[in-house]
């Protein structure tokens, strides 16, 4: 149904129909993501995403989407969901994943698979108030990719940093990112 | 069928007997929290939460959580399931939200509600790769939280600093974090 062509299914000549339309309107690429959370009980919250700013006006999703927030037994929780920061490593793999796709896209390059695993270690000192010497988040966060294409082993080296560079949600985390939080009275 | 003192869904007792444990045994709070992900097409992938590592053991979830992300169709993507910087506010909201009611059910202080609203400014032309100036990540997160509780706004407002101060993402988002991105050979 779709027009132009596409590479590991991104339609290319849309994506540079965007970034054209971007470099003579920079408006248009202000976006604004949002959420909303309502706790359930001890460990458990649910938050609905239903729509963003971007282009100049609010897009509504084509339907809400539901995720549901827990912590393990052994953590307290009912185990109802991922935790916290479990979520935080599916957005970076996410990101960082639909970054090199997109990347390799735009260069023309096919790609049969992309998997990756990743591990953050997290000293649950820091959440229980134990020692101010230690990070409250992640210490360090790795992440290992292994992708299916024709290519060499440096140009897969080449899209992962591709994928690192441009990927919004690696950014958020890699740099210090200024969070506002406030009661709604 | 739990035993021990419960506020806000929390076992508080089992909470500061972690805690007396950790103060013992510090190795005990060492956790490494793992996801795999998995491309499927264009901005859609899909992140497995299967088990981490803690309490010197590994622990496996009673389930496997499957976690869908794409992009909506204005980002070229299918719209099936909340974009990754959608996911970055999931973890965050849920992050907050859960070290905002351990640690009122430390206190011995009983909430009734709680909801969030989150908004993060995000400009494409980092991603797009249109300039150089514009951060890649959210250049500004705002959370607003609304509380139901018998208590003052100050003491409202002392359990949203507490949220922060002790949320693993919050601290993860706020602060620079290493994040290394490898190539599995």
């Amino acid at each position: 149904m779709s027009e132009g062509k596409i590479v590991n299914g991104v339609n290319v000549d849309k994506l540079f129909g965007t970034i054209d339309a971007v470099k003579d309107a920079p408006d248009i690429a202000k976006f604004k993501f949002r959420a909303n959370n309502k706790w359930v009980k001890g460990g458990h919250n649910n938050t609905t995403i239903k729509e963003f700013y971007g282009a100049q006006k609010d897009n509504a999703h084509e339907k809400p989407f539901e995720l549901d927030a827990d912590e393990p037994p052994l953590l307290l929780g009912e185990d109802k969901g991922p935790n916290p920061v479990e979520y935080a490593l599916t957005a970076l793999a996410a990101c960082v994943t639909t970054s090199l796709v997109y990347h390799a896209a735009a260069k023309g390059i096919e790609i049969r698979g992309v998997e990756s695993r990743l591990e953050g270690d997290l000293d649950l000192r820091g959440f229980l108030g134990i020692s101010e010497d230690v990070p409250v988040g992640y210490e360090n966060i790795r992440v290992y990719f292994k992708i299916d294409a024709d290519i060499s082993d440096e140009q897969k080296e080449y899209l992962i940093q591709m994928g690192q560079k441009y990927s919004p949600v690696f950014n958020t985390i890699s740099n210090a990112t200024p969070v506002s939080v406030q009661l709604d009275k």
